[in-house]
């Protein structure tokens, strides 16, 4: 693959660096841009969901009629309408059973029927109109208690996977994962410290500001059209194509623009139902979330429960790490332990290494990825201990975690030896920052804490066309979530030699372009990168040989440079170099349009590190915490637009601390979700947090032609740890149940005060 | 150019030539099918045009306060809202000064000013309240009269081109074209028969069922989407860009469907004025045209007169032809009189040729392309001629178009040489048909014609995605006004060797795909369709590429047959073929994503002949004509879906028998359009005309690797003849009027019977 890797280290670069206006600002600041809700076809219906109320119950019997009867209705969708086409495949199975109940409702809010209708009036109304006789089950929604052997159990057909001997009975446990190397129980003997605690973190929501919406259109002969915020429609695609039993290829995906995701929108609820909805009705189908429909049906994060030991010698050497995570990820299996597991001690090089992960299902919605998925959560626990070591045996916590950090050729706790990595100067970049020396007062406290995202390569098909007026139009299949339409603009005009103003990106839809992996794994600047880099490359090959032509000379006797095909070799400075510009108004007589294509599946997306520093204030008698300073130092690669890369840094870092102090999930005892609103479900507003400074560094990835790594996902890791081990230098307690909400920091604080334990574990 | 032309003849093909169900079939009878005017975004305006009732006038000032002032009005337009930005390109200038009248209104429906609102009454309303105050002036609506030296002057800046000495005086006449070769007065001399006759034809509508329509949104930015009903949304982003001075990049335009074009759609009217007040009002303006804008204001075809003259010996050698021929092409030069002169002897292989042809301004729209544009009006006359030649040496028409039709190696009419062509395979395929030799009754009559097209190639992109479960995805850049996604789906499946069923066509927006020209000159399943079979044939590399790595084999060890990679050459029955689809599903672990893609720039369509029988009954009383058979046989090199080759020749012939017998536009004293609707300008209805029989004649063109050649002009070229020969035969008199309307043909007749004339020219 063409690829330049170790270039982006010395190259200089023209575009790529600097900080353009971005090309959906004006649309997005003016209410132009479209997002999920906004598309309107003629004769199109309006589809609401019905949801169980219960968190556990068999479905025995659902009447539509009334509803049918309504003037209006023009169809009633039960799971009955949807025959399963997984052929065996589980994970198609159980997004089939997510999108609509089939025998049992699983969660609170679980769909189990949908209706179209002429408006929204009548299809809210005919929502009251459908009766569903429920049978309501036992339910469970802790963690720890679906564990247990008397626990409801949710699905006949789970029985743990990865223990030895296979169990006969049934079980919320789904997978039990493994990763480490070395020998731990050797590795804690070797220590002089050995500290062991337990965590629990609550689940909490993406909280992206635009609910689910799409507008979905199934014909007769099988042919679709999808509008959709997503990030993914070839995603959508391949799911609803699955899930529906159609062809991909008769199915257009378009993606709306997007009011956040951070992986939330990685996954299908309404699409396959408005499909099929339009399918019964004969017309177009709209529908759109609620916020109460997203906060109690689409995917939040795991909650866990986990056991973490580190050992340390006295000089500051981890000898031993072991970790236990059990996490709940909803109604099916899938609750991305294991990325967790994997991720638990990656910033560290240890010989002896553990981490075991139990996925386990639970009477709640099925989780979705949320960015960085499962990292902060595992980081959290460990980055907390780390702190506790670095004080018990009286070492700077910066410089412990420089002492076992991860390097070039550190074989990672989860199995690959790193290439290339930047985390040792991130910590070193965070020790030298004005932040870390700065003057605290009474009641505050400072806390670092590091954390690791793997980042994504994937599939991509991206294609690039010279306009006859010498601008240049690139099309990439990726939802622009984070800046990517500036980033490939400026990629493209990097390579071509051409003004960042005349390369117009959009996002194809999946009729019009190859196919793209999901906006994931912080995977577009890297990938989608390539793929326009190398489109940009195979338009030169063809600009050169139009220059060639006029010239009269041989194609591989031209050059490209600064924009313009040279002649070079025996002709070099025989002809005026040609531009972009002068060969694009050629196109016709010299062959035909002048075009550049690239598909391919990369790898080599770099790891990714960042070091965090947190001031806070605690409130010693309401137990509220106020951050008053934060910096996130990490390790970009090469900033393509360095004001994305602190964007998406700053914005990591806020849901971290909103996930931090404030944000969960609070089930009642009937199993139903209680604070369903963002205004009982609080994530940090402007007021809350300080100006989160970023501090970008930059180790190349060798992958990348500019060495580009992934950013959007490490801020969120580090922000968990980070707040509670400043928390515990401003209060002295140590929180290991996550939100850290004033009730929680309070009750640690009258404990500690009370002397009853040493440290204040809550609950 | 991977073509393999000769193949055409013999290869055995396993789905061009069937006739598998229409793509767009369903969506277009269950009327979900979308086109111009049926999209909707969030906040968009209503958008209506305000036109001159005057055919020539100088507007002094226009006065939109009032309009202004009434609520809900957004954005009031005139031209001082476009500024020129043509640069001295006068085609440019005049599309400008046709989109939004200048100085002057230049005929009675030129626009003259611009309203969007936020519903149509008001825009309505606001139309009213705009004061034009205009100074009238004399004006001209006949060629003829155009051409007078006291004729009204329309451009100050028109001088005759294509004459010497430079006239120094402005004129209506803008061109002065000639063809032809050897020497027309001793051509003449060695004829037996001298024939020498004037013609006149109306200008005719296109007639499409669906009125220009679109809906533009221009940010603020510079960036513009464009949603639009045309023939070529690559043409409205090069002159909404061109005429708006914007970025070709910034603008992205979508096709919807089309309700019919014929070439009336190959230019723009609306779209820029939506784009302008899109811009002034900040918010997406839709604008449609009622039928009555669309009679006055966009572009018929020229009206015409005519004078041709042919030499022809007794035994049936033609010596000479000769024809000047008069244009009036609407307010703006352009009338494509060149075609027609091109075209008006392109059947013959002539030694002793010339036409000359005058492009003519009028105070009517400005003309715009129509099926086969002028060549239905030149060969009219010419035909007309052939047939009156034949009764005069008394040979059989068919017998004398045989023995002087141009065939491989004749230098036509205009220049070029002939490659392989069918017409003598068509006037052989007419003579056989049992049609010929049908008996006919008391007032009816039979008339023959043959008819040329150019066909066009031009500039391609396209493109093709194998998705993960088999199917494909193609995308291309011409809206399908003939059945184009049938043939691209089956071009595409018979190289790849799948199921017609499991190719999906798209007609990618402007920026999803390269530049592609407009669907015109029945380029279409030549050109794409050299596009997609290259794309195809590129995606089989890769998918070769691909078994081979499954395989560990060379690359250029694999062949591609049946849809399945084989292995060959020393490992041929090593290894099991992998069929498509199973190297699609693994796609992700064998390098990415597969596409083929092309671009190009095509020439070698071949030119295409048609020859038509038409048996009328004319009755003496009334002079009405009612056809009672007509057949066309024409050349389509290679049918790739009979049907749809067949629905153009029979629609071709359809259009063409309305304009010879129905369909004119007439002008009054006031230089007004009396007729601007379909009550009164009628086009034949199913009841009009019989079953049309098509008859395929396939001489492969060795230009396209299936022998393609485009089919969908050349049927509307021979009807004006065919129609007047059978006329001719059936009531004795020759009409050189077309439309061959009741009152004119009874005329001819009374003044036959009378023996005025021996001919009945008409007027």
């Amino acid at each position: 693959m063409p690829q330049d890797g170790t270039a982006g280290s010395t190259r200089q670069f023209k575009v790529v660096g600097t900080r353009p206006p971005r090309p959906d600002g004006i649309d997005k600041v003016t209410g132009k841009a479209r997002f999920g809700a906004d598309m309107y076809v003629p004769g199109m219906l309006w589809g609401l969901v019905l949801r169980s109320p219960h968190a556990h119950a068999r479905i025995k019997k659902i009447d539509a009629g009334r509803a049918l009867a309504l003037d209006g209705v023009k169809a009633v969708l039960t799971s009955a309408d949807l025959p399963d086409h997984s052929n065996g495949d589980a994970g198609l199975r159980d997004a089939l059973e997510n999108v609509m109940a089939r025998r049992k409702a699983l969660y609170d809010g679980h769909p189990v029927a949908a209706v179209a209708a002429t408006t929204q009036a009548i299809a809210r109304q005919a929502l009251k109109l459908i009766t569903v006789d429920y049978e309501v089950l036992p339910h469970v929604t802790d963690v720890e208690a679906a564990m247990a052997p008397d626990a409801p159990i949710l699905h006949d057909h789970i029985f743990t996977e990865g223990v030895e001997p296979k169990p006969k009975a049934p079980s919320n446990v789904a997978y039990r994962h493994q990763f480490g190397h070395g020998d731990v129980e050797k590795g804690f003997k070797a220590a002089d410290v050995v500290i062991e605690r337990t965590f629990r973190t609550e689940a909490t929501h993406q909280g992206y500001i635009e609910p689910h919406a799409c507008l979905g259109d199934l014909r007769a002969d099988g042919s679709a059209d999808i509008w959709c915020c997503t990030q993914g429609h070839y995603m959508v695609r391949t799911m609803c194509a699955s899930l529906l039993g159609l062809d991909i290829s008769r199915l257009r995906v378009t993606a709306s623009e997007i009011g956040g995701g951070f992986g939330g929108k990685t996954v299908v609820f309404l699409e396959p139902l408005a499909l099929a909805l339009s399918r019964k009705a004969g017309r177009p189908v709209k529908m759109v979330m609620s916020r109460e429909d997203v906060f109690r049906a689409t995917g939040p994060t795991a909650s866990s429960a986990m056991r973490v030991k580190i050992g340390i010698s006295k000089d500051g050497r981890l000898t031993a790490g072991d970790a236990e995570l059990k996490f709940q990820g909803g109604a099916f299996p899938g609750s991305l332990v294991d990325m967790g597991a994997m991720a638990a001690f990656a910033c560290y090089a240890l010989e002896n290494v553990r981490v075991v992960g139990y996925d386990v299902v639970c009477n709640r919605p099925k989780l979705a990825p949320y960015r960085a998925p499962s990292a902060p959560i595992a980081a959290y626990a460990v980055e907390s201990l780390i702190d506790e070591a670095a004080q018990r045996i009286g070492m700077d916590p910066l410089e412990l975690r420089l002492k076992n950090a991860a390097r070039e050729g550190t074989k990672s706790s989860y199995g690959p030896t790193y290439n290339r990595i930047g985390l040792m100067d991130t910590i070193e970049a965070a020790r030298r920052h004005p932040h870390y020396k700065a003057t605290l007062l009474q009641n505050q406290g400072r806390g670092v804490a590091s954390g690791f995202w793997f980042n994504f390569g994937g599939n991509t098909s991206t294609s690039l066309s010279i306009n006859a007026d010498g601008t240049v139009a690139v099309a990439y299949g990726n939802p622009d979530i984070g800046g990517s339409r500036a980033s490939m603009c400026m990629m493209v005009a990097e390579e071509l030699g051409v003004p960042y103003e005349s390369v117009r990106t959009i996002i194809a839809d999946t009729a019009s372009l190859g196919h793209n992996d999901v906006t994931d794994g912080s995977r577009v600047t890297f990938s989608a990168g390539i793929g326009v880099i190398n489109s940009a490359r195979n338009a030169i090959k063809v600009l050169c040989a139009r220059a060639a032509a006029i010239w009269g000379i041989a194609p591989d006797a031209v050059t490209w440079e600064n924009g313009a095909a040279r002649p070079a070799g025996p002709n070099a400075g025989k002809f005026k170099p040609l531009s972009l510009k002068e060969i694009a108004t050629q196109f016709s007589s010299t062959g035909g349009p002048i075009a550049g294509h690239f598909e391919y599946n990369a790898d080599g997306a770099g790891v990714s590190f960042g070091t965090h520093i947190c001031d806070v204030e605690v409130d010693p008698d309401t137990g509220a915490v106020k951050v008053l300073r934060y910096t996130v130092v990490q390790d970009a690669g090469k900033a393509v637009h360095p004001s994305y890369v602190e964007g998406q840094m700053q914005g990591g870092a806020v849901q971290g601390i909103g996930w931090a102090l404030n944000e969960e999930y609070w089930y009642g005892e009937d199993g139903r979700l209680q604070n369903p609103s963002f205004l009982d479900y609080r994530v940090p507003v402007a007021s809350d947090v300080p100006m989160i400074d970023a501090v970008i560094v930059e180790v190349p990835n060798p992958g990348h032609p500019y060495g580009v790594r992934g950013v959007g996902e490490t801020p969120i890791v580090p922000p968990l740890a980070a707040v509670a081990n400043a928390i515990a230098a401003a209060a002295g307690v140590r929180l290991t149940h996550v939100p850290m909400s004033p009730p929680r920091v309070l009750q640690a604080i009258v404990a500690s005060t009370k002397g009853k334990n040493h440290s204040a574990a809550a609950e």
